[in-house]
């Protein structure tokens, strides 16, 4: 069982008692993003030679792209169809878990007709997944993780939803689950953590104190056989937002979009799209040609954005201030990964206001009945913006992201929702209201 | 187009003027459930001879069940797949709509362990609709019959989830939308039935005021063009639970459950999913055998349940007072109905405690990560009840319902769900609270 070692020189580096063979399917080592050196799977997140971040490298099923197309269509309706492609074994359907995934790809002919979008215009609508936003995906993957290295806990640091999907995802495979968040948060997010039952832990502190504890509790007895989403896990954890790509292009048709319009928090899911676009290309499953990916972010916490429009490679922090809780991260880790992608591409970062966030999440709600959280706003509120700028083209296929449900951010628009009118109970009084028939 | 006539002598009742051809594929007439009386396809829900309710009556698809079966599995991910069943027209899935439905059925095996069932247990998770509820299945079903009887606004009352569900669904179809609430009801139900855009009309009354009102506007000009889901569209609305039925067998691979357990409010959904059972075992998709339906109430809204264990055959209203607010009809219209379906499949109908209900949303939670509404806890509830006392099997395939989402409700668990602990941000403070590995 390779866990972290103690005499690891470093808390997430890869220590060299971590050979134990380990089934993750095509996950065949993890290699560092900046110098290119791979180490066997281990739960480790940084490079021992230069401390660049760790993903997961593949030996990926090429040669038979009409078989492998045959045996994911005939998968289950979520993100297991994509196992060959997954750092996971190869039975996961058969294990407990949420099984995420296989969400709508709604073809969004209002909202394209109030865009100007005449190439077909689309949401992928991730408020499905078993606890409504993407998190699902990237947990659901964590967890198979987890059990592969025999930890038996599972943790994070949050600020709400990703609590709710570790509880939940830890219920149905059985494991124990103990997750931190800062000790004042919304009563609802609490709940929503602590209703699976496992271990909610209030830090009396702000979420960085949160996540500084966390980091020092890997590295500690006291966190022994504990695996944290989002930080030894995160090389397995980010993987799952390949499959937002993947499913895009399957529900397509097995075809990529031309454009992309992709929140930017950590700027994890972005870089995982591009991934999972580039692997569905190399295995064959779709034929290549250009794509574009942008990157939204909010106003209030717009770091990404800044730096593209400086024309900077790295990227400055910023104090998030914004009604978009679930992207507010001031210092992205893959900022500059986000740079890169959408200079490659050709696509853009932009960001746009609350009060546009909330607009765009009222144009989504009316036109196509998609109820979407706060993340939902800012890429519809982006696409619009970069199709008046000229930056997004309306004649092409684009699809647009909505990583989370409105019922989870109903304060974003509750001060600006409410009834129509209110009446007695007789038609008079409905007569007077001016919306008879 | 045939829309009720003034001239009717009752609201509700089908006119000579209703007869154009309508396309609602294999929907051929409306029936009377007591008389047998049949009626052309039109916006009517009461019969003219005996006043009895209406259903839809079909040419079901008989005699190549493996052709049918074919043409189920080809079809999309939703309740669409079985058009052939329902009172849609074929190409209803190229219609813009919320293609709701093929929700996960979980193999709850550790909530099993725990309830001492050995023949498995499943649960049906409605929570992963569009709008989180089963009423996307019901509401989808009214849209396409508004969209044949060429209604250009959707309407309803409610006390609220129906309301968010009719303004999503007409929001995507195109169609204007107006509901009527209560005006007292908590704002957050109201922000999601009006944050698509729709007409939100609150009432000053109850919601026995808005019901009565609504009838008053159906058969007034003033509602002239307008679909009542659930009042004149209610016969081709109820059918959307047949799909229930479809796809547990379904997804049990084309078996019918010898039990199941199903939340009463009207009792519609209940007697919709035995009517697809039966016309599951009637066009030989699955094998017939015999199979127990199982009503679940709360103890403060119970009318059923009480005329059940008083081998009574009508239902005695009562006022509700219990925290499972979807599951509050006093005066449930099929009860009569649930009362003779239950008797004849040798099933029952229990009931359950709010407190009950509670402990039974956390066991699911705790067990499956499936976050429930208060009726998946009534119906999780009554589950372990009827085992307890020996009416229900644990050594049979069992499948519970549940039909929406405990983030609706949250209200119910918030007392008693809350952190662990709450410490200060160091591995001292954390230890002390006995938490770690």
């Amino acid at each position: 069982m390779p866990v972290l070692s103690e005499a690891a020189s470093t808390p997430g580096t890869p220590t060299p008692d971590t050979s134990a063979v380990v089934d993750l399917g095509p996950a065949s080592a993890l290699s560092c993003r900046e110098c290119g050196e791979r180490f066997p799977l281990a739960p480790a997140f940084a490079c021992t030679s230069c401390f660049g971040p760790l993903e997961a490298a593949y030996d990926l099923p090429l040669g038979d792209p009409e078989g492998l197309r045959r045996r994911i269509e005939a998968g289950p309706a979520s993100i297991w169809r994509y196992a060959p492609l997954l750092p996971v074994p190869a039975d996961v359907a058969d294990k407990p878990n949420l099984a995420p995934g296989w969400t709508q790809l709604v073809k969004a002919d209002r909202l394209a007709a109030e865009l100007g979008v005449t190439g077909g215009l689309y949401v992928k609508d991730d408020s499905g997944n078993p606890t409504h936003s993407f998190k699902d995906r990237v947990v659901a993957n964590a967890v198979e993780a987890a059990r592969a290295f025999g930890f038996t806990t599972l943790s994070c640091s949050s600020t709400g939803n990703l609590a709710g999907a570790v509880g939940a995802a830890a219920a149905r495979a059985g494991l124990r689950s103990c997750v931190f968040i800062p000790h004042d948060l919304e009563q609802g997010k609490v709940v929503m953590a602590a209703v699976y039952g496992g271990d909610v832990v209030g830090i009396e502190g702000t979420y960085d104190d949160v996540n500084r504890f966390c980091s020092e509790l890997i590295g500690d007895p006291a966190g022994e056989g504990w695996g944290f989403v989002n930080v030894n896990l995160r090389p397995y954890y980010a993987e799952g937002s390949k499959t937002l790509a993947y499913e895009i292009c399957e529900q397509l048709g097995w075809r990529l979009p031309d454009q992309l319009v992709v929140p930017i928090a950590s700027g994890s899911q972005l870089t995982k799209i591009d991934k999972g676009l580039r692997e569905l290309i190399a295995t064959g499953l779709v034929e290549e040609k250009p794509y574009k990916i942008f990157g939204a972010q909010a106003a209030g916490c717009s770091p990404v954005s800044q730096a593209f429009k400086a024309g900077h490679e790295v990227v400055r922090p910023v104090r998030p201030d914004t009604i978009a809780k679930s992207l507010a991260i001031g210092n992205p880790a893959d900022g500059p990964y986000v740079l890169d992608i959408a200079r490659r591409t050709g696509g853009a970062v932009e960001d746009v206001s609350d009060p546009e966030i909330v607009d765009a999440i009222k144009l989504l709600a009316r036109t196509e009945g998609i109820f979407a959280e706060t993340a939902g706003g800012v890429t519809v509120g982006v696409t619009r913006k970069l199709i008046e700028a000229g930056a997004l083209d309306p004649s092409l296929t684009t699809v647009v992201l909505n990583t989370g449900d409105g019922l989870k951010t109903l304060d974003a628009v509750a001060p600006t929702t409410g009834p129509t009118a209110i009446i007695r109970p007789n038609l008079d009084s409905f007569r007077e209201a001016g919306l008879a028939s």
